[in-house]
């Protein structure tokens, strides 16, 4: 016999056996059909595109992270390292198959060479949303429904959406005669929650001195109440915009909707990237804020300016699946199961395979998931297999008992017999039970 | 403003726009639930593996087509060119962790830079379904069975499903005398459908003279019935074996369960590879049987050989869902669809943003999936939008209207609107439409 090789896979990747899998695929389902409730639409693209396009102005960690290598043609090609950047690609080349605005989800795998030491994965599931062509508070505000209630439908409990726009930190940073550092700024406000107040207040007044340091801490401070919030940011901010405008509508939306004590304002929520110009927010299940923000996004005013010249403003959000799988697991409220079948037909007698397939059918056609065991063991064995594979009920019948549509019935859980059932009654006893 | 990057995607890749995408998922999602009424369960595996892994003995054909590279940290990587390979590494490193036999579905991406000049893509995604862990008739008939089902279940219309069993070949290949040839025998009587008898013989003669030729051709023609070829077959073979044993128990199981009428019995059907050693089949479409196969499998008695001493016999089959969506939209059949909702709130004021989702959000939870338009557009060029979206009902409520819960209900067909109507009666009349 030949050597064997061992059978592994690579670092920070990960096999999803049938358990993890079905969690997986139920949590897609339940958002793909929230997404679908508000007519959004599913695109795909390539996992591998051209380097050149999914880098774009390059750098940064970013670069270092993706996988990038030669293919047969001599091309220069990488893997999708997030969502965002192939559908900016996708929307500067079918602008004109499109009608905007456009609402498209994308639940789809993206690779980076991280370092696994931090517990991230190389392989990781998006599921991003967005609302293109549209600069209306009505897209930023079906977005934000859409965030609650896709989390509402998976069962998370309740969550609240810290919301900011960054119109009017701007502004604030222009007010403080800083607005030449707000890249800077923006990012290290973005780190409050990780690194604290202290370190915050000492990077920020390396950047901009210390009074102005303590000022745009105390700017980020949530004064209570969203209007209070809101005033108060616009009298640091110079007085009123078209951003605390914004805000104010997007809060009478909420309060219209009945859907306001989930959304709070919070002046500290900036995301990094500098790619956002209006509103942005971050999203925390309330059972468990320390995992982060498990669904994130805002308005950006130009999607595809690396691909095209047309202006493309929109609205979007990302969940992070692998965080909220995490998190749902870690609140015992995930939907892990072990198979779709409920009913097993036992194997008693081998030459009655065809027999049992078509019993199985019956079954199969009213809407009950049935497995047929091949292998003809004990029933005691068959019966622990049955249950091993979260069944509840195994169906026992034997050539004469087929013929007479008299049939037993195991319950796994209380270990009786029902015996001398149709398979039309069996078919409802397991649908009721 | 900077150069422009050109928006394109590699050749031999795709883009899906919506209506493709809605069809490719919702085509899955009808196979998914075929697969799970069965009892099968889901698996996933990474995308990039070892390259040792997934080259395993290496050499040929697929070698040269697979995209490898060497990742982050040197290691020699590649993506998955098929989902056999993975599933065979998964098997060797997970059998404790799970229950024989294990009966598992996989749909998911594929790479192979093949010559995208014969139509072929680059990335495409393939279907797999496997029993492992059992050598009974009962598994190869559940296959067989389940790819009646999920090709009845598309709406391909009538399929033919044409098997042979490897054991009777090499059998008769021996009786011949020429059981060293039997590799390179079984790969060109593979061939006999795309390079015709002619060719097919000559390249025989070559391998085992002519007369030895004339009678493997001879033998891979059917006889007629299935009880008539299957007597040839025994006899050219030498006799009756465990091959036409289980040829015949599986032909008694198709009686039995009343689908006998879409399984011929077919020895010119060899599939190519070594790896089977048992039952092997292939799928037409009755419709368009000139597409090739659409689906197709056999039983191996060994999956993991490369990984592991265990051996693990089973069985499975393969939908090519490319091969297959592209046949169906050829015969009409396609679900392409524009969108999930058919039912859209128009735009009348913008203020009422928060309102117009709360009206949605009962649309929604009664089951109706609802967009809600974000723009204040003159109303003919809403419903004309609403049109283009594949939407069936537009409603329409100012202020007052929504106070009131009198609505207004555009029938895009027929260009008529109802008024005076509630929320309920709208949801009423939407859901009958």
């Amino acid at each position: 016999m030949a050597d064997l090789i061992e059978a592994r896979v690579l670092k920070g990747f990960r096999d999803f056996l049938p358990e993890a899998e079905i969690e997986r695929r139920l949590l897609g389902e339940i958002l793909e059909s929230v997404f679908r409730s508000f007519g959004f639409v599913p695109i795909d693209t390539p996992a591998l595109e051209y380097a050149e396009i999914l880098l774009g102005k390059g750098g940064g960690e970013t670069e270092k992270q993706v996988y990038r290598f030669q293919d047969h043609g001599g091309r220069d090609v990488a893997l999708r390292f997030d969502l965002t950047v192939p559908f900016a690609r996708f929307m500067a080349e079918h602008r004109n198959e499109l009608a905007l605005p456009f609402k498209r989800y994308h639940m789809a795998k993206v690779w980076r060479g991280e370092n696994t030491q931090r517990g991230r994965y190389r392989e990781f599931t998006q599921c991003d949303f967005d609302i293109v062509g549209s600069e209306s508070a009505a897209a930023d505000f079906e977005i934000l429904l859409l965030m609650r209630e896709s989390l509402r439908s998976i069962g998370a409990g309740e969550v609240s959406i810290r919301m900011n726009h960054r119109g009017v930190f701007n502004r604030f940073l222009a007010h403080l005669g800083v607005a030449d550092k707000s890249v800077e700024t923006l990012r290290t406000v973005d780190k409050l929650a990780k690194i604290g107040k202290e370190e915050t207040l000492s990077l920020l007044s390396g950047l901009t001195g210390r009074e102005r340091g303590e000022k745009i801490l105390s700017f980020i401070q949530p004064k209570g109440s969203w209007d209070e919030t809101l005033a108060a940011m616009a009298e640091a901010a110079g007085g009123e915009g078209p951003d605390t405008e914004r805000l104010a509508v997007l809060r009478r939306f909420m309060v219209d909707a009945k859907v306001a004590d989930v959304f709070v304002l919070d002046p500290s929520i900036t995301r990094g990237l500098d790619y956002y110009t209006g509103v942005v927010y971050e999203t925390f299940l309330d059972a468990m804020p320390s995992i982060g923000s498990v669904c994130s996004g805002g308005r950006y005013d130009n999607l595809a300016s690396l691909y095209s010249k047309e202006k493309l403003p929109g609205v979007g959000s990302s969940i992070g699946l692998d965080r909220l799988i995490a998190a749902l697991e870690s609140l015992g409220k995930s939907k892990r199961s072990a198979g779709f079948a409920r009913v097993a037909i036992a194997c008693v007698d081998e030459a009655l395979g065809g027999r049992y397939q078509a019993l199985a059918t019956r079954f199969r056609a009213a809407g009950l998931p049935c497995e047929v065991f091949s292998e003809k063991r004990k029933l005691p064995q068959q019966f622990a297999s049955a249950e091993k594979k979260g069944l509840a009920w195994v169906v026992v019948a034997d050539g004469p008992a087929l013929d007479a549509d008299s049939l037993t019935l195991r319950e796994l859980a209380t270990r009786t017999d029902r015996t001398g059932l149709s398979a039309a009654e069996i078919i409802g006893t397991v649908k009721a039970g």
